[in-house]
């Protein structure tokens, strides 16, 4: 930390961007634990990610279970984090909480403990409108101006669409650089509203057609799969620069393909509204299974013993292979 | 406190059950007030409830701002409501947070400072099956065994739609004892599906129609026109009473009808939806034009200055609506 | 037919009005078949359905696949009916179309065929405003004045919620008599809207609640289970006759649970989303293991083997039940 | 005509499509109108497109008023179209009806006429499971094996989300050669299922990055603002051929954002739901005041004085900037 402003700009953020689960403990799963993180494990993956060459990492979101933590177990996951990355690889946490308040005051604690930027959605108790998401974001921004951040844009767990309105004026807060986006569909609208103000990350699954949408401005995208093994992810993020270098998308949409079809079993009956119901454990559960990392069980409400059990197995299938496209890559000499 | 347990049955659950606000002092919708309750008006309110003869008292759901209220603030609230109230009512607060451990936390903590209940919502960020929402309430009971629970049943705020099968099994846990229950729709399933092991609590302006479908088992209601005057919940409870005996419902529908009059306003554009965007402000907006207390600000995100004005104004005209019909009923003697 | 005006008033809607499958030809659900109508089996049932005591009779709604008949083979049935039925109790047919135009047609001709009235949903490609929604209402009646007529309240079919400002409108048509109305939980209000011009019907599952709501408005409801055997129905609409009188709602109520008894199985998981994605062919399934009617199969696109086997057995279940309440009341003398 | 199959092949279907509205006579609001087709009008549009250059001409869908016109104005409607454009393009009518029988009659009468297809969507009274929507196509396929099919895949209209199963199984039908198609959020995967037997045309406002995604087999685009003047869409066409040459997507861009700059106003409050409700009007509305067609009154009962006045001027301007760019580009020689 310097006196200078450690606020990242939009071209600071490229490249293959890692979201980590929270590793936990046995037992984690019943109420009765109260520090249920795998702090070892934390640092462990961390580091593998920074080695293996990632370009940034978020913590704390969905599947981080950041809203299942206490903040006395998110205060230890982020201080294990900025310790291990030691500002390697720019670190975003998580401080979505039900209100303003709340995070400002972990958002601000968490900048103390070093964290780079927060990936941040709204309070979801009330449905909010464009005008209170927007200064909310704002407020945030005021109250802890140095703390990048990054629209952590979740319609199903924020009950918000993310509607132009907001990006347009969203993209006037400097600190707001970046966002965790879900689909192409409205990618092109909103990337021009914006004009380079956020550096929009897809999913790892629509990188390529994202990026042949507007070579210049997607530049990076958000990866979980790197949790079953990071060579997939990077791969992509090479073969898209080479393709935007070429003009030949051959290899990058075999890639691309490839990991598609480790995607393809995630989603119970193909629906997405069915995954988000469980994500959480949907995905515990494919990167327990590709081997890589040790996720460890779901905390509570978020139990595993509440999902289908057709619909584990389909996220393990999923977890296998992308483990075995990691070590297809491997052998291939990285 | 004593040895004995202090949970309620559902036969200590009748009449009229008033919803408070929290007090909120001038600025507390600015993000850098830390201490925004008006702990002497919380201390007011609930000594004039008590005093005009409501039969139990909620608090800290949504628009007692349980979600916008740090824990320091909300545990606050409930010192200043157990000493105030001093068990002549039970009183429930609402611990509803986004996890298991933190709202069994809170849940003890309110516990010990000496409420009777609370009034429980779902985790929220992600959708909850119905598996997972029935081992939230069990969790909660298992760990606070002496906390009464209401299940807060607010299908907008909990992503959650309280389906049959929910009903049936949340029965068999003895510390659930109520429910603030919405619409009538469904009522007389649920009540058959439950057997009586719970009080469903219709709102208000559903009294009279919920109470005819089932006389013996719909003996309560909640009721946040309170906090605009107190009497025509009261009135409603007793024409009630009085119908049940002699099996004549006019006047009992007649001051149903009036009631229903000051609510007319409130929805806008007659939409609960839309409501449902703006709810904590528009009820604040209507107790403060009731003038029977001071609800203050709203606190953010959830502020005044984001809603319409037009809605604004029908939540204003229903809270002077239900204030003339509290004076109408104060002259007549009360 | 006379010349004087042959439009019902409300307060010729009373008691119980049955709702009549289309009986089809087996192979009716190849589209190969034109003329698939089992017009004998029409006029068997309805014959049956006016000498068990029925009030009134409607036709050619959902289930009655008014949408999958081509206008020919529905000018068959509503003649079919109307020869049968005679005049011994209303009749309405359906004439639901895409548009004002096409609709008006069929309503003109089933008035001069003989049909009383016309159960009449929305034309549903695109969303109607409610403004649209009245005034398709004002027009039918306008070109066809002497035709009774039911609103088909259905929003799952229209798109339309059927909200206040359209009930409040349309009552002022003196044509809409009546409607088929889902659900219990917006009948007060509705009701108190319309003050008294339009005879709501509620579903024969919430006969005894929405009566105790309104005994006086609340005189009539419809029912679909008659096709499995008339007499629960009758015997409801008897009870609640008497309950009314005495204020003793015990019987009654035991009837009523019974009824719900038979639907039990009916909704696929409980779920009336899931139920309304193959009510057509739930329905007739249902039907056909009553054994009191012959339904046939659902005509395409609609047909049998779209559903699955789980969901058809529940409605066979429900048929089976609701066949042996109505024998057991049979035995005790109708 | 020849004596074989007329069925177009994927590869026939390239470059822009334009979708016509079916203009409407002065008075054709009215439901007492029985001919409201103003067939001069469709005779003088078919032709300005044709001799424009445009590559296929589509009818009878939304704004087509399918749903509204009597098939006999229908008729009409097809067989104008025919003898106007002879054979130069491809021309498909719309044949959407709410059964599968009727559909196959009108899609028998069509074929007999001389369209070369339909753009079909689905019945729309109960909500299709995906094994009912193949067999719907596959029943249409069957029976008229000569005509070509569009899927109209709109599923505000339709209640249907096309699921990928859908795609994969609907690919299959020889006869399904293309789709109207919106978003391009599941463009790719959609693509990847069907393995180039379905061309997928991309609305007009999407086509620059749903050309990018796949430059191979995106190759051509539906556009209804033709309607209001041919040669932004014809030269978007051409620009993006070149830019798919020579790599440099700058003028195919520019012309996309001056197109998205038309089209700003036409969506009520940027709300797509808020559109959909009044899309027949607003689309009519838009093209009337482009001053190069005439569209006429919109036919009941979705009629013009339904929308809010805002709406319809939203529309205008974006009838009159397509208009202007229109101009512009007539003037820069086309």
């Amino acid at each position: 930390m310097s006196n200078t402003s450690r606020v990242l700009s939009v071209n600071d953020i490229n490249g293959a961007w890692a979201i980590m689960p929270t590793p936990a403990k046995p037992g984690a799963d019943d109420w009765r634990m109260t520090d249920t993180v795998d702090l070892d494990e934390v640092a462990r993956v961390a580091e593998e990610l920074v080695k293996s060459g990632v370009n940034g990492i978020l913590s704390l979101g969905t599947f981080g279970e950041g809203a299942s933590l206490t903040w006395e177990e998110k205060r230890k996951v982020i201080g294990t984090m900025v310790e291990t990355v030691r500002g390697r690889v720019p670190y975003f946490c998580g401080t979505t909480t039900t209100n303003t308040r709340d995070t400002i005051q972990q958002t601000k604690e968490a900048y103390d403990i070093g964290a780079d930027g927060t990936m941040l959605g709204l309070p979801m108790w009330q449905i909010c409108d464009t005008k209170s998401a927007v200064r909310f974001y704002h407020d945030v921004a005021e109250a802890v101006p140095d703390m990048s951040i990054a629209v952590y844009a979740n319609p199903e767990a924020f009950k918000f669409d993310f509607p132009r309105p907001f990006w347009a004026q969203v993209a006037d807060i400097p600190q707001v650089v970046t966002c965790k986006y879900i689909g192409v569909a409205t990618l092109y609208l909103d990337l021009m509203l914006t004009k380079g103000k956020i550096r929009f990350l897809p999913i790892d699954m629509d990188y390529v057609p994202a990026a042949r949408i507007d070579p210049e401005n997607i530049t990076a995208f958000w990866t979980s799969g790197t949790n079953c093994g990071p060579l997939p992810a990077l791969h992509l993020r090479d073969e898209v620069i080479k393709a935007k270098q070429t003009g030949d998308w051959t290899k990058a949409t075999e890639l691309q393909n490839a990991i598609l079809h480790t995607a393809q079993t995630l989603m119970p009956n193909g629906s997405f509204k069915e995954f988000s119901t469980y994500n959480v454990q949907l995905e515990k559960a494919r990167f327990n299974a590709g081997g890589w990392m040790n996720a460890g069980p779901a905390r509570p409400p978020y139990r595993f013993d509440s999902v289908p059990e057709s619909y584990l197995e389909g996220a393990r299938i999923s977890g296998q292979r992308w483990a075995e496209l990691h070590k297809k890559l491997s052998q291939q000499g990285n």
